[in-house]
């Protein structure tokens, strides 16, 4: 391999990072797995700590460095809210890096882990759901992605808080009956009682008060629990979860293409999905559903094009099979 | 008057409290405004310094001190998460008190605020939502009140948190457009601009970044926007806050009874107020409401009651006109 021709691609997380060693014919040289990459959510050094990480083991495969790499495309959430590049760009550069620093979305990275036409669509829900449209390579389109406070609908942290929600309604009465209440106490360590205290079953008061004592976003550990057995209510709350996903991807909506789904809520079949797709009606045939695992290989993919290489069928094909080969 | 006779009644609230010294016939013979009065939202210092205030206030008008004083009722929000009562008691023993310091649900003491009867309902939407039903003199049975995160359907919270999502979800396209969108960007400072980047207008990262910036409860302060100006999304949020507030009420409805009103959004007719009654249906007919502006009233209630007094009509009536002559 020419040492001209590498390209480093990351796909940075909020729990995990990824690197893909690439050439412009999009084979895989070297990957890497490191920690928190996101500097937004863990902070500028460990998040520069956790691309490093990933990048080192990239190129522990072969006899290179960061100096043999002119182009490193790094795709990650909130890449504008995390200010300059200054928190990689300097510790890359200290490593030996002379190259060209590229942030790219996360969303993207999506997209072309699953797509190479330069129209598409990539559907992310997660923790957080998110939507964009692709046109002409780059992001035309973005729906929701606002946060656990004002969207995220239909994602993980929006089916837990349901969840959440289901439990303690049904605890005090301004909601129906559900198996998840039993499950939710059980979460946290909690069982029924006979005690009713100022209008209110103990375990409630109980319930509350460790539902309080952590962060909102934690809610989201309680998404699977919908999934566990299913009554009115799970029925309901996942029905709604995939109408919402339908319904964001509706409002980007402009013609047929690929739909990459990342993230682990619509990644296979679930009432979510059958809820998604039966509001998507007709729609959805003119949709060619992908799922991705992450955005390792759209982050190559995105390398490739950084340094002016082409991103077609056959290099995403290459980058998949070959980065595959690596995990 | 006589000395034996002196009790005092505290409505201790997250913002202010208010301090009524009466007697068993309910006469007000003084009355107090302080700061935030609950320990939880306060901690227990400034909340004790907001009490002492109200407290010494409403002696002032006398020649009395708190060793005159056998019987002192404090009415607040979550008093068993405030643990004991040293962070009251202490103090006001360090000032002379020697008599019975009793605790009691600030729910309570909006009851009694507008209602004698041994049994009826209170229904708070402010900041947050609750109901309650009272029998005996007691809570009986409670809905809602879970929290921001978890509950208060129907309250200013709710209401804000709609109204914020309303304007991202227009901004964004995933929702329809509304005349909040403009109210809520002047609201932060913003308005609307012809930059679009990554998918996005420009104003909506500002507006997302501005809404996550402040502690989620303060998006209660966006709730008078829904009551500005009138479209099918303003009409939309109203309605559902006042199906909500009725699908609480009705959780916890026995039979006929008052129904004392407290915090803004229920306190006036509004589309809020029309859904309420208008969900509520036939059985809206069996509830007196009877809108009260604070619990001062209904502590001082609870003190007659705490000293083994009656809480009848005319107690009740004494006590409002009163405690209204000294505010």
């Amino acid at each position: 391999m020419s040492h001209e021709s590498l390209l480093l691609g990351i796909d940075a997380g909020g729990t995990s990072t990824r690197a893909v060693l690439t050439d412009h014919r999009g084979e895989c040289f070297g990957y890497g797995l490191g920690g928190r990459g996101n500097p937004i959510s863990a902070g500028p050094d460990r998040a520069a700590d956790g691309v490093l990480d990933a990048v080192e083991k990239a190129l522990s495969h072969t006899q290179l460095t960061l100096t043999d790499v002119p182009v490193v495309v790094a795709a990650m959430a909130g890449m504008r809210a995390a200010g300059g590049p200054e928190w990689l760009q300097d510790r890359l550069v200290a490593r030996g890096f002379a190259g060209r620093l590229v942030f790219e979305s996360d969303l993207l990275a999506t997209y072309f882990s699953g797509a190479a036409s330069a129209f598409g669509y990539a559907l992310v829900s997660g923790t957080g759901a998110c939507v964009i449209r692709v046109q002409d390579g780059r992001i035309d389109a973005a729906g929701d992605g606002l946060g656990w406070l004002l969207g995220d609908r239909g994602s993980g942290f929006w089916i837990g808080h349901a969840v959440a929600r289901a439990a303690v309604h049904d605890l005090d009465g301004t909601g129906p009956a559900t198996t998840l209440t039993d499950r939710v106490l059980a979460h946290y360590g909690l069982a029924r009682t006979d005690v009713y205290e100022q209008g209110r079953w103990r375990e409630l008061e109980r319930l509350v008060g460790a539902l309080y004592a952590a962060p909102p976003i934690e809610l989201a550990a309680l998404a699977p629990l919908a999934f566990v057995e299913s009554d009115a209510v799970t029925g309901s709350i996942l029905a709604a979860a995939g109408e919402h996903l339908a319904d964001t991807l509706t409002a980007v909506l402009r013609g047929d293409g690929p739909l990459v789904i990342g993230g682990s809520v619509l990644a296979r079949t679930s009432p979510v999905r059958d809820a998604f797709l039966a509001r998507l009606g007709t729609a959805a045939k003119g949709l060619d559903l992908r799922p991705v695992g992450d955005g390792a290989v759209g982050a190559a993919v995105l390398a490739v094009r950084a340094a002016g290489g082409a991103a077609d069928d056959a290099i995403l094909a290459r980058l998949t099979e070959t980065v595959a080969a690596f995990r």
